[in-house]
Parts: structure tokens; sequence; C-alpha cells
């Protein structure tokens, strides 16, 4: 690994040491940072703006839009979904030609899982697990009423506390029965990481097809959607791949399927010749038959300019500075928050652990906003009791783990967290 | 009405005039016009870029997203779907409530047709008509090969090339055996106006429910969608409501219905209580219910800049000047291009054409390239021979319309058209 972990007896300069000595330390510059002492562990849920992208966003909408007006279809918007999920497909594994980037996430989902349950007539089970994203299972939940409830969810619970899943019983649930297995390939509350590979193997095996949610893991971990055989995958552009909020989103089919699965939204840019205005709809080759409407050009945008930076540094590399940041959270956790009632969300093996870092405590909602409020600290709650730590590799830095670890502790030994309601609103 | 119409033999002078007792020209300067010499005939299809969206998006760019990161949420987030929408809900007489700004129109189209499908079982037919968009007859298509090929699209067609549609063919169309009624509004070729009360409540006294796509009249003319009783409405923002490129769409479902209809997408932001995270769905009341997944929220910031200047103007004065600029058009067409081959594509009756008109020539599409290429006047084709003229009331004046026509009859006189390509490609 080419990290040395600061040593957490060494306090914060270390950390600092950490930093200066980090080949990845410069990226951090090239991200907007109004308040360098706010310590930032959301990424996970909204990546940080780059620079970059309000020079690109201004091209985009000043000369693309207010000059080119109609025109602005000469500046590759057309291309625009190919072009920017064919560099989403670069950092998974994927060649050019299986990733769109367009829709939202739920409406990829939704494409996809309509699709395989057509393509998988006769079978009755759908497989995924308790640790999924509940959008998932909602999508699947109305993809089922829309079939005419003749599928069965089977959700695989976890043997942890939410922890892990045993991938013997995931494995156990899928059968002959089984139509489609749909996983969170990094799960949004423990960052436990699937073994998308076996899972897909084995799903295969008994004739299943396989959709795989990467919202936790685009951008954060490699991955090989080809070589692992992958059917479908979905995922988010707005979390560690920093391409702004509510940013459109992906899907991958894999090329060795895409002709003989069909979207369920007949759109115009999924037909065959979308400006021959002919009135009989036929799939396009290839991807494109998961498109639905006209590129959203400005949202797209934001995510390639992103995309651009991302593919420049590599998965290899981010992975490598996720994992030493993710070890050094969970050193500072056992020298500084063990102590205090927390205990540790996520797996400590690194190999099967994503870029986040869950801390549970009894009173973790309380904690959240003492932090948000008074200690410039920004985590993530998930109920019932988990403080998400999301750290990005391109943006977090040794020292704000310190940080953000040693604001955690001070706030609980200080019992600031008291004063706040434990009942639960709709915030993030 | 409020404008007196330049005098054709007066020429340019008289429409210069027109310009400066316009009530609504100074809009024009709200928007970016970066070469005044351009004429732009196609607000239609992309509508120009508002002033003040340049510098309302620097804000959700810079503030909301880079400065507030995840707590940008505490900026209307949330609510954006439902406030966007309900300003475009003022533009169609629809009370707040009943409209939400998400997705693309296919999408949206998808939910409505969909749900309407399932609103109506045991009926079989799906009347529109062959003046619609293509794209929206494909997500009918999609639908009924989704529910098993059970249903039919009885197609109306127009007695009159494709000028128009004989109403009480629509209406011998709508049995007691018809789920759903999709019309466009304002027909995407000639411009034809339907009469939506009519129709709708022609449909219902069949037990049909209706779907409009107002992509061609929100923003462009005013109509009463509760008054008149309709169950779905679905529309674009990217042409008269000037919210750019692939700009986040619309649905309007009646409040009457809200409750009896699902969406077929169940997305998070449609569940009753997103952030509970509970793992069963459960639609959330009202129009909430059709919101799938995470509100776009810089495409939808610039949607929202654009709708409060032209929910300011009001849709009385925006149709007031729309017909004084049409009628205008036409006016110039007879003296000036009827002689040269061209026949007129879009009604006489101001009451029933929208805010674009349609010539036709054998050579339209040669003729649609000169134009782009040597005369600064960008007009839009359609197939097979429509040159479609959109005028945008806020944005086009009436020199404009002069010099637009002046430089059609130009390029025909001279011949320019010629040397270019009769073969199509896919182009704007």
């Amino acid at each position: 690994m080419g990290y040395n972990l600061p040593l957490v007896s060494a306090g914060r300069s270390a950390a600092l040491e950490a930093d200066q000595s980090d080949a990845l330390a410069p990226y951090r510059n090239q991200f907007v940072i109004t308040d360098p002492a706010l310590v930032y562990f959301d990424g996970n849920s909204l990546g940080r703006l780059p620079k970059q992208t309000i020079a690109h966003l201004s091209t985009v909408i000043n000369q693309e839009w207010g000059d080119g007006l109609i025109r602005g279809w000469g500046h590759g918007w057309y291309e625009a979904p190919h072009r920017v999920g064919d560099k989403i497909g670069s950092l998974l594994g994927a060649a050019p030609g299986q990733v769109i980037a367009c829709d939202s996430t739920s409406v990829n989902l939704y494409k996809a899982v309509m699709a395989a349950l057509s393509a998988r007539p006769g079978r009755h089970s759908i497989v995924s697990d308790a640790l999924n994203f509940p959008s998932d299972l909602y999508i699947i939940q109305g993809a089922i009423a829309h079939y005419g409830n003749v599928h069965n969810l089977q959700l695989v619970h976890s043997h942890d506390a939410e922890l892990t899943v045993d991938l013997s019983a995931v494995e156990a649930a899928i059968t002959t029965d089984t139509a489609v297995v749909l996983l969170s390939h990094v799960t949004f509350k423990s960052g436990y990481i699937y073994d998308m590979q076996r899972i897909t193997a084995h799903a295969h095996a008994h004739g299943a097809l396989v959709i795989w949610d990467l919202s936790h893991s685009a951008g954060a971990l490699p991955m090989q959607l080809d070589s692992w055989h992958v059917d479908f995958a979905v995922g988010c552009c707005y979390k560690f791949l920093n391409g702004g909020p509510g940013a459109p989103a992906f899907i991958y089919v894999n090329r060795q399927i895409q002709d003989e699965v069909t979207s369920p939204i007949w759109g115009w840019f999924g037909q065959k010749s979308p400006f021959a205005f002919d009135i009989h709809y036929e799939p396009a080759a290839g991807i494109d038959r998961f498109l639905a409407g006209t590129p959203p050009m400005i949202a797209l945008s934001a995510v390639e300019s992103s995309l651009d930076m991302i593919v420049g540094v590599g998965m290899h590399a981010i992975r490598e500075k996720s994992i030493a940041l993710t070890e050094y959270m969970i050193a500072l956790f056992d020298a500084h928050l063990a102590a205090h009632g927390f205990t540790l969300g996520s797996p400590r093996d690194a190999a099967i652990r994503g870029s986040h870092v869950s801390i549970r405590h009894p009173m973790g909602y309380q904690i959240n906003q003492a932090l948000i409020a008074e200690q410039k600290v920004i985590p993530d709650f998930r109920e019932p009791d988990n403080l998400r730590l999301g750290l990005s590799p391109l943006t977090t830095s040794f020292t704000e783990v310190w940080d953000g670890v040693d604001r955690i502790r001070a706030t609980v030994s200080a019992g600031l967290h008291h004063k706040y309601p434990a009942a639960r609103k709709a915030v993030t």
C-alpha cells in the first residue's frame, strides 16, 4: 500500500504529516472549500463541488445554451449520455457502449428490474437483502405489484446487526426459481462490500440475472463489471462522483444481453431513429434502448466535468487512499471513541469495507445534531443509531479525519448532545 | 386585443414601430442575445436563456452546493419539485398541490399512461391521433406491450394533411371500451390547438381518463386544467418555459384522482416517509407519489428562475402577443412566401393555432439548411416538408418576424437552397 498510516498516539501532527506525503492531497485544492475548518464526512451523500465544474457549467450555460441555442446540439449533446456513460464505465471495468448517464437511480433501477423480470418469465423469486437501500426495495415492490403479484421478494437478513451478510445465506436464497438478484455493492449503512463476482457467478449458475446498485461504490472502489459478467448495474453520480445535487444517474447493461432485453419506458431517445419521427417504436441497438427522454445537458455536464478529474486519478489510487482513510478512522475510533459508548458499525476488514465508517451510539441522532450545530462536523445519520462518516478520497484529508474524531469525542465527553431532540425529523 | 398588427405593405418600419409600442418588448432584454442579427424561430424547441438564470444558477452551484454541501437541502431542495410545480401549475389553471417538476416528459408520460391504464381495468382502447408526438405514441406502445398486448392504440388521422383534426372523429373513437385518451394540446407540426375542454368532457362521459401533453402549450397559451377536469397532463420545460436544454419536465394529476392512482415507479421520494427508511413502500398522499428519485437541483433551479419571470407576465398577456406574432407571420407569408411554392401548414384561425407557424415546401429540408448556414435564420425542420417557425412571445420581436420571412423569401428567390442535400440526417 502506498500509505503509511499516521500513528494515532502521535496525535494531530501525524495526520498533518500524512497529508503532506499523500500523493492525492493536491486534489483537495481542486474542489471548492469555503470553510477549511469544516469537517465534511458526507461526501458519500453529496460530494463536493469541483472547481472546474464551475467553469465547465458556465461554458455550457452561456456558450452552448445562451449563444448556441438549438445549435447547442452540435456541442456533443446527442452523444453526452454515452460519452459520460463511457467515462463512468471506465471506472467500473466496463468497456465502452454499455453505460449511459441518464434519469435518476430510481428510474434506472426500475428499467433494470422490469427488463430483468421480463427476460426471466416463469420465475417467481427476487432476491435482495435487508441491508439494501429501502429505495431499491420499493422499486422491486412496485415491479412485483405491476406484474400482478406473482413474484416474491426474498430478503436475506444480516446475521450480525446489519454489519455484514453471510454470503452462503444469499447463495442459498438463489434457486432455479430466482428471476433476479438485486443487491447494493456497498451497503449504505455499514459500508459492507459484497463479493460481486461470487454472487454474480452463483446467480448465473441458477439461471438468474443480477442487478448491482453501485451508488456507494462507483468512484470509491474498483470493480470489473465486464469480466465478472454482471448483467445490470445502476448508480448515482452525486456521491463519490461529485456530480452535483440530484445529478443524472447511470445504468450499465452488459453487451451480451443488450439485444435480449428492453426498457419498459419506450422513450424517443431509445428509439432506433428518433428524428425520423416514425410513429412505430423500434428499439435502438445496444445500450441506447435504455434511454428515455432528452438528455439533461446542464446537469450532465456537471457530472462529466467531475469525471474527467476522477478518471485521470484512477480507481486504484483512489481505493488505496480510501482504505488508508478508513483504517485511520477505525484506529482513532478504537483509541478515542470506543470508550464513550460507541460501537463500530462497519467491517474491520478493509477488504470488505467501502469508503465510509459507521459508528453507532444509542444517542446517535442527538450527537449528529450537536456535531453539525456546534462542532463544524457534518456526518450523516441513518436509523436507528448510525453516524455514517463518509471519507471521500479526493477531498477528505487525514487531518480532517483526526479533527472529526476529536470533535466527536469532545462532543460526547462534554455531553453537548443531551440538549438535542431524540425525535427523528426528515433531515439529511 | 392589445396589439395593432404592423401593416405588411408598410415594410420593416411597421414592424419596428410595433416593437416600440409592444408592452412585452422589454422582456426580450431579459434574455441572453449574443447575436442581435440572428432570427431565432426555435424557441419552441429550445427557449432562450434568461439572464437571471445565470445568476440564479451561480447561487445554486456556488452557495447552495459548493458552500452548503449537504446543508443545501436547507435551501428548499426538498420542496423544489412542488414549489416549481406549483409555479408551472399557475400557468395551467391548476391549483397548488397538483403539479410536480421532475424527470423527463417521456418518464412522466409513462407514469401517467401506466397509472391511467391501471385505473381502468377491463377497457382495451387507447385513443390518440396521428398528429401526436411520435414519442408519446412510443410510450403508449411500450405500455401496451407491458400489459400483455391486450390494449389497442386507436390513432385518429387528420382529414387535411396533418393540419387539424376533426373533433367529432376523435369523439367517435372514444367508447365505453376506451381506457385513456392521450393527445397533445398543441400538435407539434401544425400547431393546431385541441379543444381540451370538449374532448375531456366527452372522454369522461364514456368513463375514460384523459392525458394531455402540454409540451407545446405550457407557457404559450392559457388553459384551465382544474375547471376542465383534466385527469393527467405532462409537459416539457425547455420550450416556451425557457428552462434549459433537457430541463426537468412536469406532471399534473388532478386532486380528485390523486389517491386512486399510483405511479408504476415506486421511488423513494414518492414514499410516504422517505427518511424513515422503512423497507415497505407506502405511497405518499397526493401528487408526491408521482415523484421518483432525488430532485435534480441544478436543472430544476434553471426552470424555476425562468418561471419566476413568466409567472410575473401572466399567460393572458403572453397569449395576446403570441397571436399577434403568428397573425403577422401569416400575413407576411401570404404577401411574400405563398408565391414561392410554400403552403401554410398551420391553421389560419388564431383560436386553434398555438405559438408557431409551419410553412411547407417540397424542398423544405434544403431551405432549412440554407437559412441556418447563410441567412442567420434558425427554423426547425419536421418531416416531410415542414419549416416550423416558433414565435416565443417573450423573446421574439415583430422585426424578427419580418426579417425572418424576408430572408426566407430571399433564400428561395435566389435558389440558395439547391446546393444542400435532400437526405435527412439526425439534426435538430
